[in-house]
């Protein structure tokens, strides 16, 4: 592991060849009607259609491929509100080693149960008053397991990047770019591609309203903590940013913004409804909020949107889509 | 307009050259927990992602754009319950040329105001109590205008047979191919294709069980005619096969399936789950009936599906996602 800082481009290079023909390059989707509604062309990165549902299995591959001989005998530990989960699961099981994975009790029950397909054991705990790092790091040192962060780790940020590299790659020249922020891995990693392949774009994260840890951190020049947030993006509830991710994002990033619940509702109708997709509330963030820029500053702009996961409950994904 | 009979696999490769550059060479999909699922190996032609959600662009540009001169000047007309409507609307606004489609009042919303969007204009009738087509030969006389029939006709069914031959030369050989079947069009297209490219694989249309016409007409050897049937497949509501697309059909399919209702949703349940694809019902109809020949003779097969549409009201959607 190394410190803050030292993640670069040439590490997602990297991290490119060691997941190829493992993760899935998945498609970047366009449609006339959704850029006649939103006023702007939008590119889709549709990690919605990544193994596993999320790109999650971009950062865990690329961590888990390079761990040593007795660091896979011994077998690794994770804790995450679901895509993590299964993306170390399902890397785990391509790579051999035996998988626990810390989630909370009120996980989406097909993250749970995808989780567990792929072989791996699972440990729940309460989000609202346990503290998941500490049940994870007391089973590593337990079982001598490797830790395997959601996010704040160079291995998974290296990952991560590997999307909007490849977005770039297809689809050229973007006047900006835009993806979901959590705890702040897919946005380094974004971050680092972007400033590498498209230096002139501009870059934002988008955090549920709810949980703005992210723009206050941003605007703070400091990584600041917030409880839990209640939102339906149940894969952005962190409570703040990494000390690998923070830096990146502080430095390279154009700005934070946020999306509301209900502009997030909408964002996903309109994907199911325009672009035939199933997107999970979390993956809608930059898409909503690419529709809010389109009509001020990126009015017929070229914008890349990353779909970051499709992995949402049918019946709350259903009570969502007849909630507008 | 030729008679039955008369088309062939070189009208399928002349139709993929004339709507090359228009139409969308859909994605094939498939998906390890599918596979695992079905317990066969499942390829799934993607046209619930083409343009204007369908598959019917593709035999509506290959007709329209074989009109004279006068004929496009005169404009088009065309009837359907849908997916034809939006097809015909978005070809012939392609080719700069009028189109007027006859729809049901009760088409579902978002396709009758895809179809005016398209530039259509769009004249109304009742399914139950009107015959479609002799108020579009009606208005064909009036107004001079060109009828392009949803299944019935050469250059639509030539146009159609494109969906097999994009899924057999992208994934080689299958043991089997399920296409849905309305009025014969898409089956007919992919008869001729599969029995150029993969002869050896079986082939199976696949119909609401409510409205088995196709099932009848191929075991009684003639075409038989049924009340529009009252099921969820509101794009296979037709009465009966047409007399281009039922030689061809009985000639070269090897038998016809059908599908209720509920296994419908429930092939919808999976799609938007594990493959994060939004498929309107009679789109389903394929993955339906090939579940449960997997379960039976395709046990462990590798099976081409055809997923033809995509367009659903969300209202609709969210209610057959938690009908199971």
């Amino acid at each position: 592991m190394s410190d803050a800082g030292e993640v670069s481009y040439a590490d997602i290079e990297a991290a490119a060849e060691r997941i190829a023909g493992v993760v899935h390059r998945t498609p970047v989707m366009t449609s006339r009607r959704l850029d006649q509604h939103a006023g702007a062309q939008i590119f889709l990165k549709c990690e919605n259609l990544q193994r596993a549902g999320a790109f999650k299995i971009r950062g865990a591959y690329n961590t888990l491929a390079q761990l040593t001989e007795q660091q896979r005998r011994a077998g690794v530990v994770a804790f995450s509100s679901g895509n993590h989960a299964q993306a170390v699961a399902l890397a785990a099981s391509a790579l051999g080693i035996p998988a626990t994975i810390v989630m909370p009790y009120d996980s989406p029950a097909s993250k749970l149960a995808a989780t567990k397909e792929y072989g791996a054991e699972v440990v729940n705990y309460d989000r609202y008053t346990e503290d998941r790092t500490a049940i994870a790091t007391a089973l590593a040192e337990e079982r001598g397991l490797t830790l395997v962060p959601p996010f704040d780790h160079v291995g998974v940020i290296a990952g991560q990047g590997t999307v909007a590299k490849e977005l770039i790659e297809d689809v050229g020249g973007l006047d900006a770019v835009l993806t979901p922020l959590g705890g702040g891995g897919l946005l380094a990693g974004t971050a680092l591609s972007v400033r590498a392949l498209a230096p002139d774009a501009k870059l934002y994260g988008v955090e549920p309203e709810a949980g703005d840890d992210g723009a206050q951190s941003f605007r703070a020049g400091r990584i600041v903590s917030i409880p839990a947030p209640k939102t339906i993006a149940d894969g952005a509830q962190t409570t703040s940013l990494g000390t690998h991710t923070f830096p990146i994002i502080r430095s390279l990033v154009d700005d934070v913004l946020t999306a509301s619940d209900a502009e997030l509702a909408s964002a996903m109708r309109l994907l199911a409804g325009t672009l035939k997709l199933v997107v999970e509330p979390t993956g809608a963030l930059g898409l909503a909020a690419a529709l809010r820029l389109a009509q001020e500053d990126l009015a017929g702009a070229r914008i890349g949107v990353v779909l970051s996961g499709g992995n949402v409950d049918l019946d709350r994904y259903a009570a969502l889509l007849t909630s507008g």
